[in-house]
């Protein structure tokens, strides 16, 4: 049987004991109505923490830690996407998507021909939800970081090293071909609707990205980032 | 300068010469408003024919081929992308990204657990109208042919080998490493919301499939279709 999973703060974890509270408590409580003797799945900061219930309210549930590993389905690679604001649901498109692929931290950007200019506070908790329900989904063991908007000047100093970017005139360097297989991280930067101005690759290449083709065909940015994502992690097997 | 692309039905095109009417030439006479000596680029059937103008009008525009060849973008592996019917927009969502990607042909089908279990003639023609203008998006040579919706039990007739399906059970067999970099066609099968059942899955080893998995995250029906098929086609190197 598969046990409930919840993502708790960090905190939420004394020794060898757990305390929930909140919607969570609610929800084992009322919703699951889990009861005194039955398990749970807390994932903290990567690690799967097996809790066996003892004490079960609608305010509070606590239990004794039975278990702990890391979570097996959690990458190894720390992956980034750097993400441009795309219009309508597309970046929640690709937020769900990379969540379940295994990303570890999304980096929002606008940049010179970005069309969507801001993030409001509702599309941001948005984000926030989407993350921990597709990292949920997906049995992961994180939900990834997202950060705060910035913008192409400030973007490659937020970047772990190597920092590729996926580009429409690049024609030589392949995304397949462009990495180690054994990198502990990596950042991918992906282009707006409008794609990204010969001054911005200038730019980028100055602070030591590199550009990357992701095929003959034209992608739309929320595909590029999507593939990109999902061929760096199976090439790195994790 | 980037010319304009038109996909033409075989037969628009004969010998030297070709002609456009309906919505072609009204955008060519109309909306672009090209003029006798303008060229523009015809997709035929995998290639790029490039027509120079000599009769301009909005029922009818013809011209000379000027030039013929296999549009570069143009994926050298068939690929054909056996889709459950998902939900709302989902299925849209990734006949966009995997026409843009470059799959040859999706067979839309239903299974034990589909939970959508029809197209209507509205969304067949909706689909078709996707796969042409993402085609265009992506600069192929081709439109993805889209199959009639068939059954589980009748589709595996109907692709090509190998047949690999994507399945959440298999924990050895990588997708990445599941097949011949130089194979001139393939079929990926992705499962349905539900997953796919057991018997189902020994239903398909029956007629020679094999099942492969895609990683160790759970992903979701549209998310394993689009990492599935830029995954084969990056990996085929086409």
């Amino acid at each position: 049987m598969t046990l409930h999973r919840f993502f708790v703060e960090s905190g939420a974890i004394a020794a060898d004991r757990a305390v929930l509270r909140g919607d969570q408590a609610r929800q084992i409580a009322g919703v699951l109505r889990l009861v005194p003797g039955d398990r749970v799945v807390l994932l903290d900061a990567g690690d799967e923490v097996e809790l066996r219930l003892d004490r079960v309210t609608a305010s509070e549930v606590s239990g004794a830690v039975v278990a702990r590993r890391p979570a097996p389905a959690e990458p190894r690679l720390r992956l980034t996407l750097a993400l441009p604001l795309l219009r309508g649901d597309r970046s929640e498109e690709v937020l769900e998507a990379v969540t379940q692929l295994g990303v570890s931290r999304i980096v929002p950007f606008t940049s010179e021909r970005s069309v969507v200019r801001d993030l409001s506070l509702t599309k941001r908790e948005r984000w926030e939800r989407i993350a921990r329900e597709s990292a949920e989904t997906a049995r992961r063991g994180r939900v990834p970081q997202i950060a705060a908007p910035t913008t192409w000047s400030a973007l490659f100093e937020q970047l772990e090293t190597p920092v590729l970017v996926a580009w429409e005139e690049e024609r030589e360097a392949q995304l397949v071909r462009a990495f180690a297989r054994a990198v502990p991280a990596l950042s991918l930067v992906i282009g707006p609707e409008g794609g990204i101005a010969s001054g911005e690759i200038a730019a980028a290449r100055a602070r030591g990205a590199r550009t990357v083709s992701l095929g003959a065909r034209n992608l739309r940015s929320e595909t590029a980032a999507i593939s990109a994502v999902a061929l760096v992690l199976a090439l790195a097997g994790s």
